[in-house]
């Protein structure tokens, strides 16, 4: 066994340089901790870089690198879901363990890829891919093991964070701050991945099948985005305790006796959370992830989900692992090599393969959420009567209500805050309330929780 | 190599009782996630049991458990750091595993411990030594493993921050906190270790070593306890922004020059952090640890310090650890076993033991903290000029002041806030703002951070 492990480093974008950085500012760190040579040896690359150690081999075939002789690990950061997957599926039939921080490739062939992994006897690392240099993958497939996970709500995207945070602390509205997130490097030029939820549902995908060893499922992730928030409604939420976050959930249901509706809620949305929630106060581009287990109760986890050094931090964790696989032939007592033993590594989505499990995942009807409502009425007598006689007969109870003056003649919004209930229950409450002759306006909904 | 992993659990009290708890209620989860079947074969307790299985062998002779060959992995929760330091070693020198909860055996004996376990080529492991249920042991040596740590900051005594909380929230005394927190179960009948800090700083050696890769040093822990602290002081920090909590430091320090004062401290004091930190929102019986390393930024983890269900949480992720090694035989490329490499295992203090440096640990005098000073003086015109005359020709800058109006006849407090001073300054300084002819009183100090 060598004592040097050698890395080839796929793009030089922000992540790829932040990796070389990191290894050169702590190159002691990493000796002194794993007592071998970490070195950089191929790096992948469209056009020849003068700001390369000329000891580095650049190369343009990044098949070619995921075969080399010269590489133990593949270090994935070109992103997107085609050459990144060819790229990676080649290295590992090269036998090579891959460190990726890819999260839409694998929320989508993930489940492909670590299977592929496994038969050829080696890892694929993923620790970037979620929540940026917070440990959140390390947590829940080694901390949390001993643990049933019974839901997480994460903060794991930091521009939708940033925006929901400028919303309430400056009282700017949601296209103001987009742009502004979009001068800053924190918003894409097209936003949609951000602000629709969907770099979010992938993170999320991720999160639920190491809590709850469920193969990966991107496609059953049910997304809302947070177009749609108003100033009027992030100051109705403060007004009484609460504060409006994007939010992915995984959520564990026992169906309370109805086995069709038990299984695993996967949702994105905007949510109302109480103010003095550790959470809540979570701002700017930070991320966070609220993982709620047994016996262990609530842990929270926080940092930066994003930039140069929270990546390559997250990427470096990998290698730094793997280092202890590498030159770790497994012997059984014969000195027969045995590497795939599950015993032997922590397994990609934290269950074991032949233990993941086919729990369905819940459709949006059978969610149950708290709500935050926002009716519009004509302030006529009764009309508060009626909406709280349609919640009533719906079973929905009522936590709270709001009725402020009205601001325009003779309309007056009221704010309603509710219990738990099925979406199905409230879709159909809803329903009726619009159709009352004193309501305005289509009901605005929110989805509340107290992370209890 | 049997599929089965036994575990011996030495201690039947609120820990060890968690343990076997977690299993029975966990059993599922710890297959699906390990592949093996998990169970305790014997335990050690004084007195026979009729609450454990009969299919688990109750003993009382510990040593004979340590050395059993029906056991793969010893459990220390007897606390202690006389019989459960012999249990330990003699565990290691049969080939056992150790999974151990205890901070003070480990802060005071665990260089030797850890020292004896690599020459046995076995693990200790101690998630559950500091933080309870937080997995900052596993984060700080695995997750920031390739991260250079500047400076961590901890919540790291439950019982010291129900107290703090409880004094903010209620407005109530310290002695009056400390009997309900005796009544709850928080506190024991001596608090000492907890409100003089002395179990803080058993934890801050362990995170400090693993921190920046030096021996275990609890002797040299800087320790102040929160006996202190009034109300007085926790309402002028609320009026100026901050909050004051009981907190672990261990800071690197480059000496700014002067070879003399590079080192590290390592302290545990009351200390005022800005109310919006996280870290001062974290409140009850919670702990919390704060790192900031480079290049990942600060990270905060956040959870349950003690009690049952997160200290067992924290030992069985040790043993899910632990499985992935046992069976392992590593072997070289002739199969020859070779177990003791660095490279399979994570080194016991984060760094590979021959890397743990000899950085000095920093005299109280030398530390550099910011202060808030509560100076008593007769309202005589000028007093305010003296006080900031001698600050100012000190060296040190003031950050703000609050002069509250007179409580008693002719007597102000003047709060004052500081910029970060060595500490050698500052008690030049307040000796000679005590011998002011104006100055009724010894002047209060506590540290101050702003955690930035």
């Amino acid at each position: 066994m060598s004592n040097s492990i050698k890395l080839a480093i796929l793009g030089l974008g922000t992540v790829g340089t932040g990796v070389i950085n990191l290894i050169n500012d702590n190159l002691d760190e990493l000796k002194r901790r794993s007592g071998r040579d970490i070195i950089i040896t191929e790096v992948g690359t469209r056009r020849q870089r003068d700001d390369i150690d000329s000891n580095i081999m650049q190369n343009s075939d990044l098949m070619a690198i995921a075969a080399s002789d010269n590489v133990d690990i593949v270090i994935e950061v070109i992103g997107g879901t085609t050459l990144a997957k060819d790229v990676i599926m080649h290295a590992i039939k090269n036998g090579k363990h891959v460190v990726t921080a890819n999260k839409a490739l694998l929320a989508e062939h993930g489940n492909e890829i670590f299977a592929f992994a496994e038969a050829n006897n080696v890892h694929v690392a993923y620790e970037a891919a979620v929540a940026g240099g917070i440990p959140i993958i390390k947590v829940m497939r080694e901390a949390l093991a001993a643990n049933k996970i019974d839901w997480l709500a994460g903060i794991i995207n930091g521009t939708g964070n940033f925006i929901m945070t400028e919303m309430r602390d400056k009282g700017r509205p949601f296209a103001d701050v987009l742009s502004e997130a979009q001068e800053l490097g924190y918003a894409e030029a097209d936003p949609t991945f951000d602000v629709e939820g969907i770099d979010a549902a992938h993170k999320l995908a991720l999160l639920a099948s190491i809590a709850f060893g469920i193969p990966l499922q991107f496609d059953k992730v049910y997304c809302e985005g947070i177009t749609g928030i108003t100033l009027q409604d992030v100051n109705y939420a403060e007004e009484l305790g609460y504060r409006i976050k994007h939010l992915g959930f995984a959520v564990r249901r026992d169906g309370q006796g109805n086995a069709d509706d038990a299984g695993v809620e996967l949702r994105v949305h905007p949510t109302l959370i109480p103010q003095d929630a550790l959470l809540a106060n979570v701002n700017g581009v930070k991320n966070a992830v609220l993982v709620n287990s047994h016996p262990l109760g609530q842990t929270l986890y926080c940092g930066d989900g994003a930039g140069a050094g929270a990546t390559a931090s997250a990427v470096m964790a990998d290698v730094m692992d793997l280092v202890r696989v590498l030159g770790n032939t497994d012997c059984d007592d014969q000195g027969n090599s045995n590497q795939n033993n599950h015993g032997h590594h922590v397994p990609h989505l934290a269950f074991i393969p032949e233990q993941l499990s086919d729990t369905p995942i819940l459709r949006a009807e059978q969610m149950i959420t708290g709500y935050y409502l926002r009716v519009h009425a004509y302030d006529s007598p009764g009309v508060l009567a009626d909406i709280t006689r349609i919640l009533s007969d719906a079973g929905i109870n009522i936590d709270a209500i709001l009725q402020k003056p009205a601001h325009k003649l003779g309309q007056v919004p009221v704010i309603i805050l509710t219990l738990p209930v099925v979406e199905s229950q409230m879709n159909l409450a809803i329903e009726k309330i619009e159709k009352l002759d004193t309501i305005t306006d289509k009901v605005v909904r929110i989805r509340l929780d107290e992370l209890a």
